[in-house]
């Protein structure tokens, strides 16, 4: 068993990452003002190169992905509204049930091929006008798709729901959660969404590597109705500049190097495919990797097993677990995951 | 082609049942007072009699279906709960999205077998306590349910199902908009219901014959809370004994005949099997027949050839049909039903 | 004191009024259809009529008032908007919260001269563009308005408030429960109205005698919205035509008669003016007297004296009665309660 | 006029704080963690600190006061409450309806004294149980008050008013935005609001200068409540432990100086009393100090006289403008205030 002292790998999530010496030597420089007075020039920059790196028109820095997602649904909706979005979408799933709770409104959850959906099966879910339905008004989708491990969409795909979306007058929102994932992993320009999405929920925090926040994107004037959603949800905070000043410093020097994580990952999938225990490992597209024990390995056992290697995962559903690579897994780490994992007579 | 001086035959709904002369009588001599001040006599004798049938404490008389599903839910929950419902049930389907409307809550939508949920579903649909996920609250069944064709639950299912609710201490509703066809088709007991649920809804207007309103059942507590929840809903009526008498009547003399609906509904599922352009029928447990027409004749084509026939049906998505038997449709409406449908030259 | 057979006068409310034989009549002899297919030619025909008497095009029969108003509050709103009105309007203190519940709207309570506002207390109520306010979007009036004891409007106020909602682009609602006794009090002609405001809600069951409903009014495509709201609400009723026939009947006969209730109300506040225990009496308007007793008199001692002669009024705050005449309150039960009143050795 | 090169005056807020070298120092070395995951060790330091200084037992750590409020109203309320509070209370006022929007709750508002409500008031306010009424669930106080111009409350009103709620079962939140200028100016210890309170919200990015967030103060139960509510609200943020280092250092050093504010804003009212453009000054009890100008002067001209010479204020109403007094400004910017003040001929 290695030593206590050895660094925790952590591949619970990539949220977990935290700022390097240089990200963090850029917060603390920053020139800060009071963002509920629109006076603070390091968020302006921040709110501003977003929207610029996917040719949308502005932009506003919050707190959480929760919130950009949740206040974008809001603005997009009305009480009595539905929502279409994958079964296992983010915004259904592990939001709290924000859409009722905030938006009143109901949703339309289709199954989707490891999270993705088709244009057919969007339109198909568009409520006809009738007393007893509510009535559609937006469609969500996530790039990539956490539950579904990572997937990425094809681009073709996200043109035709976006057409489909254009007939139908609805708008569209992207859960960019991790966005530069699949921007990275497929090689689309991110000025493109600009042209299919009219919003965007972009993630600093993931893995870009950025403490806190996600930034909103959308019209001008969508971003202005926004900023009023973003004070009533509580998210109207003052000096955000140090955290904003980390987003800056993710978006210019965090972006490219996801491919390293992505490449990190597929090594682990490979590694995972040799053990006996494991049951089945959905290819993966990016930086997460989810796979299935065999029934016989209690999950609870080979998380404590990997814990005891100082190694930690997540539980994914029953037998299912997650990886998730990122800034703070290096290869030294990820070769004390790949020899946990060969050390299968104390995982059985 | 029939006369047109030829009653309609209605097979859209039960809902459109009309006061018999008998009934109109009831309702015309019925004394009255306001019911907001609770002195309506008549009122407060059908909310008394619905709940000593369905072995319950206390009724709450009110003008639709939908608000007593829709209050017994806000009642039974707190913003950011979880519904567990079947993913066709009137509840969440054609409610106009009421559950995160008035309830600010989010719904766990399961895959039912013509709409019957079982236990094993309804406890995996259990969320884990996890800050991420609502907290699931309520489960509502349906029965007989309408999107699976009118379809019976067998009691020991609902039995099984009460058990996990009651194990993990969330309270379950019925939606009882045609519950009398069900105990009328499966022999149970209405007072059996008091045991299971927590909260019935009872409609009064469909197979019943009556003009307006459903009983929301529960113990005293629960109606006592409902009660300020229709006030707020708008529910709060005044001299409402009229309708209740009607209700009264309904209960008194039109349910042992819901079984005569149900032969006809049987002899009219054994015509559609026998015409060429009938796809599928559903095997109808009650009073509704759901049926599937060929692709080669459309949806409207084949309503419209029923219409010059002064019969009217729904549709009841792509290609499908429903019919349903009910108070109004008598022997000899069903024989020119079954004439026009086996008028298949003309159909198609 | 009175025999005990003698018909008890209800001065609580003009709710309470039950339907004549002749409205009775009218009611049972009525065609009815569902109204949620649109199919009561009944109720078409009380919505078109009442539309048409204010001068409005549409009409949306609701169980309640409360509905009515409630739904309108909704239609003209959004989540994060504000309502003004005055703080005692019956749409803030006695629907149970309703327009927080079911519109997610602010409140701004202005403090009325018996409930009326001004032009000026209305337009400075108007919040200014800020991203920490709600934004104003809707004034609510009431006529007669009840806290104020049924005080009435002078037209040409109401013109100057319809100018101000006008000019800063929000629509004017009317709680009109006893609109009628403020057009026969007045003079005012009920068409002109339709000119003033966006939307009126009409109740059929208080002085005109109806049993159940009131009736909202407004452009075609405002009650074509309501009425979507209103299937969420619950108030998708039926054969509501039964209902809709006694309000019918109740427009064509009981509107002029008002006057005599008015007369009447105008008597009761001459004799309580008379009594040594009555501090101060509101000067009637309409069909309600408020009054004040002097504090060595209890409320509860001065309500149960009534009582034993078979009197029931209303406790309208501490000290405070409310007495209200209506179609059930003739000239024999006024001297009645003028005999009652005059005990005042047996009051004390 | 002052060379442009003198640094800003800037009285419109406390909230404009910035960081000083000694804070950002405390900020830029504190570990961080997940606290998603409950792992960012400087929150959990920071929650527990300021929950220990009020005597409570847990706190929770969030972006604003808008959300530590709104979050509370929540958790102690459930839709169709009412909400007890004073009528220009900031959590009505200034929180874009949130009341209505996540509670779905009423709100009596009641006239304080500057701000400040009597027990007798607020017992008053409670509604009686009546199926028209919402149910009064929370009694919200703001101490200091803004609108009422930084007023303390007097402890034994606060007793009073607590002894009041408790008898009615009614929770007691503190809007506790400036609740240390209350604690300094009145000498009261902050451990004994914990006896009062059920619930406080603490701001540390006003005078306490840091720049983001607020901590809700509870019991364990409450808080664990609340966190899920944060989670719904888009509070859920990752490694805020940079934030929680500002706002633990400045609990640390910047509490006690809070009384140089107050001194200040004293002879910023004297100056003010001695201007002739100045008709009405509220006597200052800590750091914000409301005016009054004479007619004659437009509120834009003076306010743009300040600007002229480095200074911003606030307008607060027609002719109203407030002064608050904090760390960034010293005795230098001080005079420079008086300065300007004293130059009346430019004013007018
Ligand atoms: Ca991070
Ligand atoms: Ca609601
Ligand atoms: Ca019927
Ligand atoms: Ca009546
Ligand atoms: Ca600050
Ligand atoms: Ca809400």
């Amino acid at each position: 068993m290695p030593s206590p002292a050895l660094p925790l790998v952590d591949l619970r999530s990539d949220t977990v990452t935290r700022p390097t010496p240089a990200m963090l030597e850029a917060m603390f420089g920053a020139p800060v003002g009071d963002d509920v007075y629109e006076e603070d020039p390091t968020v302006a920059r921040l709110e501003a190169a977003t929207a610029a790196r996917f040719g949308m028109e502005a932009g506003l820095f919050c707190p959480s992905g929760t919130m950009t997602n949740q206040i974008a649904i809001k603005a997009h909706t009305e009480p009595l509204s539905e929502v279409i979005c994958e079964q296992t979408a983010h915004v259904y799933l592990w939001e709290v049930g924000g859409i009722a709770f905030h938006s009143g409104a109901s949703v339309a959850l289709l199954p989707g091929e490891r999270g993705r959906l088709t244009a057919a099966q969007v339109e198909a879910a568009i409520r006809p006008t009738n007393v007893h339905y509510p009535i559609t008004r937006l469609v969500c989708l996530e790039n990539t798709h956490n539950r579904g491990g990572g997937s990425c969409y094809a681009w073709p795909e996200l043109v035709a729901i976006a057409e489909v979306a254009r007939r139908h007058q609805l708008p569209l929102h992207l859960d960019g959660a991790r966005v530069f994932n699949a921007t990275v992993a497929t090689g689309q320009r991110t000025e493109d969404y600009g042209q299919l999405f009219d919003s965007i929920s972009v993630c600093l925090s993931k893995g870009l590597g950025a403490p806190v926040g996600s930034v909103l994107l959308g019209s001008a004037a969508f971003i202005q109705k926004c900023k009023r959603l973003r004070k009533a949800f509580g998210g109207g905070w003052r000096q955000a500049g140090y955290l904003a000043a980390a987003g800056l410093y993710a978006l210019e020097n965090n972006v490219d190097r996801l491919a390293d994580d992505h490449a990190r990952a597929a090594r682990l999938a490979g590694a995972l495919a040799q053990q006996p225990y494991v049951a089945e490992v959905l290819a993966p597209e990016t930086n997460l990797v989810i796979f299935r024990l065999h029934a016989a390995l209690p999950t609870a056992t080979f998380l404590a097993h990997l814990a005891a290697h100082g190694i930690k995962a997540s539980e994914f559903g029953p037998q299912w677990v997650r990886f998730v690579t990122h800034l703070d897994v290096d290869d030294a780490g990820l070769a004390r995951v790949e020899a946990a994992l060969a050390m299968s007579e104390s995982v059985n």
